[in-house]
């Protein structure tokens, strides 16, 4: 889409080349040919070193954009990113795209939906009622159980199992909220990546990414009923127990352990190794590798468990 | 049904005119051709103002029910109801409804089962392996994501996006128990109403009304693995994110945000703009609007951060 | 399969007569025609008592193998159980089985896909998109709602409904690790077995048991979003609130209630009656019926209410 198109969309001004953007994605992310955006003045340091063509901006912040990038003032730069992303969503089906592609061995239900642009390995079993989007790719030896949903563009490795109704690549949790308390849906472009030998338990939310990919790395192992979201990145042979979860763009390390109902908040980094009891809430980044926490807020599991016993001795004054 | 009848089902005797009876309602909500019930002496001033036609009422509590409606007088009122909604259920499925209606522009997949008496609107999207009740509505513009279930008489609004195994009206959780500890089925009669604007995750519960309507207004935001169990009313722009919920029969005012895993109890009524940390667990009304709230028992946010710092101080005693 | 194909899997050696293995089982209730393994000291008891025609053992425990029941001794008794399970597997759907048996006057959709060798009783009714797998039974008057999946081998009683999207019957979370952190994948090739008058929500997960049943007794209330993990045992008329669940192996007595949100460890027993209220933690056994408990660590929930008034008073020092 022209510059010229994306300031009329969004009621703005702009100068320089009128060069064609291909899409948006985050400020140390984006491409010469994408468009970025910056909300909060925490960012400053990555607006400087962007590489994106251009950026939306609020008036406040001008003047880190560097040479080169193109401004986009608007007023609520959020909000405008949400209005834009609309226009780089691509159709949710389209048949224009090449029939599926099954590959040697593998058995489709009759009664699953394979859209076009699909992309299903050797061997792989796929069941009833499964969906499976636009440019999805399955890799070989893979089960889908039914009525997993597969959302287009999402990439599923060899060798995984996904049991029944989960959703693999279902819209990030995105929006932007005016002075007025109205909403305004943040398109989700991303998508998930899921690596080899994963599995995945039933009623499983794993959401896709709003700009690049939400990531399940080699080995994952993730119960029933858990909630991935976008942008996180789980790794290798991470755990997640039943009803467990973890907020956006929270980044794991290989052999994490997570409890039942466990959850992480958004934007954190986690030490490999490192466990987490059941309930735990956490909160803050974890540097330290192969410890084991609990409690909410959270603590290391020994201190949970002593202070659980100095509590109950509050009863007795 | 004759009011005979229902006496006969309830192995109760009546007097009065035998009446036809079309449905049941609560007290407060039901009118001069339905019925209603009352089990707990609470409801006592509910029971003199009623409009019921009749009443289902133990022995105890008959002489609060106003003259010209019948009372129906049973041992356990709370069972005997929870025999007679059966009756008033109606069937599954009805062919003897008109085809489903498709508005212009819409897509449905043909794997897709759109129950015969279902309202579709126009430039919807509604892709495989979903289901639309009998007498379903949907709006203009919607999109219904693969396995997105929505029972019979729910209706969605315009613009709404709806994410994949997603279950709208399933039957609340409603049953009766007897003194053996057996319980006996409350059948949910009413609907959910989803008004215009809405976007709910996947895999998210919401609740049929056991009578009237469960109700998302206008803009509400609804991530994964949410519950909303039945007759709660949702303000308008208000924000549920993963795994939190409320039980039955909560009224949240517009623009409250309720975070992860946090949780509401059954019949609270709560300010607009309230804000809930997530896990939160909300035991009592909210009446002033505006303020943040967190911890289980619940408490201004600022206040169990600070009570997590004193209660950290115990392990040094 | 037999002992000797079993030994040549697990690179270990035999000595005895090289019989034909029929499965896999736990040490206390393995036949003479199964195999069973052993990785914990702790079990050296059931060790001494099983009737296995075999057990797997590492070099440590194998003293305590009975004479008569050949010992497979590998390095990591575990991991070797997990690699043997896959071969006992069986398949997901077998077509050489009889075409599925549909009772007199149930009505079933023709977009619901009844794998071969599934039984189904009378005046059921079976939605749009449900999947009911090889061998799986259903009984009299049951109502599967949309895009319910029930796995091979599982068992549905008569009077039963199952809400939309619910899974019955998915694999239990079960793999062995190895100590680079790999994981590997224990079969799950139990079932699970519902008995008559259950009512499951929506977007339910029960999952099979790894050897022998997960069982739902007569008459269990099941609300959405719920959690039952492998080899669990709900007692009869029991009752979980929405978001609640427990892990492996826990068994009920008859009408426990658990609250919203809350959670069972796994390998408990609970005496019939008890009540926890929402979010309670359960992490020991329940020896007395009748009480009510709440909060994590769990406590009576009168102590827990009193517990939380003196942590109040913390703010004030």
């Amino acid at each position: 889409m022209k510059l010229s198109k994306i300031a009329s969309i969004l009621e703005c001004e702009f100068s320089g080349d009128d060069i064609d953007i291909e899409g948006m994605n985050a400020l140390k992310d984006a491409t010469s040919s994408e468009l970025s955006f910056v909300a909060n003045a925490k960012y400053v340091k990555d607006i400087q070193d962007t590489k994106a063509a251009g950026v939306i901006v609020p008036e406040s912040l001008v003047e880190y954009v560097p040479s080169g990038c193109v401004a986009l003032v608007v007023e609520n730069s959020y909000w405008s990113m949400a209005v834009l992303s609309k226009y780089f969503a691509p159709a949710i089906e389209d048949n224009t795209l090449p029939h599926a592609k099954i590959g040697e061995g593998s058995s489709v239900s009759d009664k699953a939906e394979i859209a076009n642009g699909a992309v299903i390995g050797k061997n792989c079993t796929i069941l009833a009622h499964v969906y499976i989007g636009a440019n999805a790719v399955v890799g070989d030896n893979t089960i889908l159980y039914p009525s997993v949903t597969v959302y287009r563009d999402c990439k599923i490795g060899a060798d995984c199992i996904i049991h029944a109704n989960t959703v693999i690549g279902a819209d990030g949790f995105g929006f932007a909220t005016n002075n007025l308390g109205e909403h305004k849906k943040i398109y989700q472009n991303g998508n998930v990546v899921i690596e080899d030998d994963v599995e995945i338990g039933s009623n499983v939310s794993v959401d896709r990414a709003v700009f690049g990919s939400t990531i399940l790395k080699k080995g994952v192992r993730i119960d029933n009923l858990v909630q991935i979201a976008h942008n996180c990145e789980i790794g290798e042979y991470s755990v997640f127990v039943a009803q467990s979860g973890s907020a956006g763009s929270t980044k794991l390390g290989r052999n994490v352990v997570v409890g039942g109902q466990a959850a992480f908040a958004g934007h954190l980094e986690i030490a490999p190794f490192s466990n987490f009891a059941a309930r735990s809430g956490i909160t803050h980044n974890i540097k330290e590798s192969g410890k084991t926490y609990g409690g909410f807020p959270l603590m290391e599991q020994r201190t949970w468990l002593k202070l659980q016993a100095k509590i109950a001795r509050l009863l007795k004054k």
